[in-house]
């Protein structure tokens, strides 16, 4: 590399920076479309931005050359994700940006998503536009790995949150589990549900905590910034045996309740209430079946809050991209309820190992984020 | 504090750290005696140190002073711990500096020893010596935590160790446990264990897996200084049932077993095996009991390897003064062994609570070190 490209890659890289600071407010809003930010950079001015709000509405390019009007003739587009060439609900942003006289075009990573996948970059390049794809891309994937896992490989990114003691308990054997961890952990899980696209849980949950699993706007986390718009994500709740009675609190607010059955028959549950069926396996809900169809939805990140049953299937069925824990600092023995239920292991060489890839103190809880380590032909 | 006071305290804190650098080369030797370190500083020039190397050989201050020689008269002397002022095994030191002429004296905290509990002090001042107590008095704390914990509540301060998965598992079901954590957590265990004077376990995992307990040199952590001299802990094995066989692992070495009973009989077990008898409660040997017995022995630091029973035991008992466990990323299942046996809890309220102190990666594992937070009125 010559110290000419050395000097533009770090230009590059301060723009896209800031491209993706403007992607992320669009972040708890933009599902299933994934967020997406652009700037208009002249003389080395940033002369326009824009960034994507809401699926239906005008993709990020869009906001930025109309803020700039003529004066974008000439000017570098940084985009967080390759423009669109298709017609999808809005027209593709490759031909807006060639109409608006875009010189050069610099984008983060190349869009995951099937009917894109390089033809925007590929439209750009036969319109004589100098395409710079890669800068940052990690941080652009992250950003959007909801979305990417969906495009990619057909099922959403899923989170798992326990909440557990230091000896990995998370209820006492009364049941009782409010609460194991303090305000802080709690509040703390309210940024991670208004990411979510929908809240997994089961109905052995649903009968035991009568859980709202709504995001609460008061209980935000104080170290974050409060979001301008907080979205109130679907309810997906596995419920095999349809025990989920009519009254549960899950039903109480405005957003939607997905109930996986294995049947269709179900009794009138209210409005927002629909039932999505899906392949029986030993008679219960396809966990992977109901992964691909959560997918067809438009879900893209999932977040899980339910009990020990559930962690472990999903976790033995290789379908959780991370584990959360909140570990309180205390004890409640080993009458207390197991955090992973899962097969017999008869042999330690073949525990599912993870990744530690972070590890906090959230108030008097500790806060660690595992990842499984799957073997490549698993995932 | 006037100026010239506060100069004075940052050259005696300067003077104090290099005293228990050098009392803590004594750390794993000196027991039952403190570790003990002593500087002669004569116009802010050390002359002559020297530090504590075994019980019934010579104390730092005696040390110090035969390198000083003549030298000694009019200097300030920096000791991590009152100078004695009884005849024990050797004269006591208090005189010994009267003697040599020393014009003041800095001490790090007073003797918990209730033999001396200020009268070396004491004895010093009546000479017309200046004394200054409390200079780094809390590290001087730490560094003989054992030593004070025995002398002021006639029981020694004791660690519980314990390895397991995520989930809090500490062997399959099947009770494999070798190994949950990998080698760099199984090195850093040397450590620990060499700064015990005695290594406690129960018959249960004697029987079970059949450990060494031993300080293994080839093992010593990469990260630590290699000490110069190892010394191999007394193990300690509680076996109410004297199921432990004659032929253990435990009893391989040279170093004495303990086996701590409620009756005196017992078959021969070799020549490095000896009985403490206890008081019963239940049929089991009485813990607290036990480790008054082991004070009276002059056990400062007990190291606890142990299983989930002993462990439970402990903490329940309030007698566990720190809880470090070694955790594993990955997984076990609930089939798999627990961390703690403890009663069954009918509240969460009533959860014994921790302090966490330390948490950090040791290796692929994460080391973190709890403190049990007992009521005032328990410890």
């Amino acid at each position: 590399m010559t110290e000419l490209n050395h000097a533009q890659l770090q230009r590059d890289t301060l723009w896209m920076h800031q491209a993706l600071v403007l992607a992320r407010k669009g972040l708890l809003t933009t599902a299933p479309n994934p967020a997406v930010g652009c700037l208009l950079v002249k003389d080395e001015q940033c002369i326009a931005e824009g960034w994507h709000q809401r699926a239906g509405e005008p993709h990020a390019e869009v906001h930025a050359l109309a803020a700039a009007g003529d004066r974008a003739r000439g000017a570098t587009a940084y985009v967080t994700l390759e423009p669109c060439s298709h017609h999808g609900r809005t027209p593709p942003c490759a031909e807006a940006l060639i109409s608006a006289g875009i010189a050069r075009v610099v984008v983060a990573m190349e869009d995951p998503n099937p009917q894109v996948a390089g033809s925007g970059i590929t439209r750009l390049r036969e319109a004589g536009i100098a395409v710079t794809v890669g800068v940052l891309s990690s941080a652009a994937e992250r950003l959007n790995r909801g979305f990417c896992a969906r495009m990619r490989r057909n099922r959403p990114w899923l989170t798992v949150k326990l909440a557990a003691s230091l000896d990995a308990r998370v209820a006492l054997e009364n049941g009782e589990s409010q609460w194991i961890t303090a305000a802080a952990a709690r509040r703390d899980v309210q940024y991670f549900r208004a990411q979510a696209d929908a809240i997994l849980t089961g109905a052995e949950t649903v009968l035991r905590d009568n859980p709202r699993l709504n995001v609460r706007a008061e209980q935000w986390p104080l170290s974050r910034p409060q979001p301008e718009l907080l979205r109130q994500p679907i309810k997906v709740v596995i419920d095999s045996q349809r025990r989920v009675p009519s009254d549960a609190q899950i039903f109480a607010g405005q957003s939607p309740v997905w109930l996986a059955q294995t049947v269709a028959e179900r009794s009138d549950l209210g409005k927002q209430a629909e039932v999505i069926v899906c392949q029986a396996h030993d008679g219960r809900v396809d966990l992977h079946d109901l992964l691909a169809q959560l997918a067809k939805r438009g879900i893209n990140q999932i977040w899980t809050e339910c009990g020990p049953q559930l962690a472990g299937a999903l976790l033995a069925a290789k379908l959780v991209d991370e584990l959360i824990i909140y570990q309180a600092a205390a004890v409640i023995g080993d009458h207390g309820q197991p955090l992973l239920r899962l097969p017999k292991l008869g042999d330690l060489a073949k525990q599912q190992r993870f990744e530690v890839v972070d590890q906090r103190a959230v108030g008097d809880d500790w806060r660690t984020i595992y990842r499984p380590r799957y073997d490549a032909a698993d995932v």
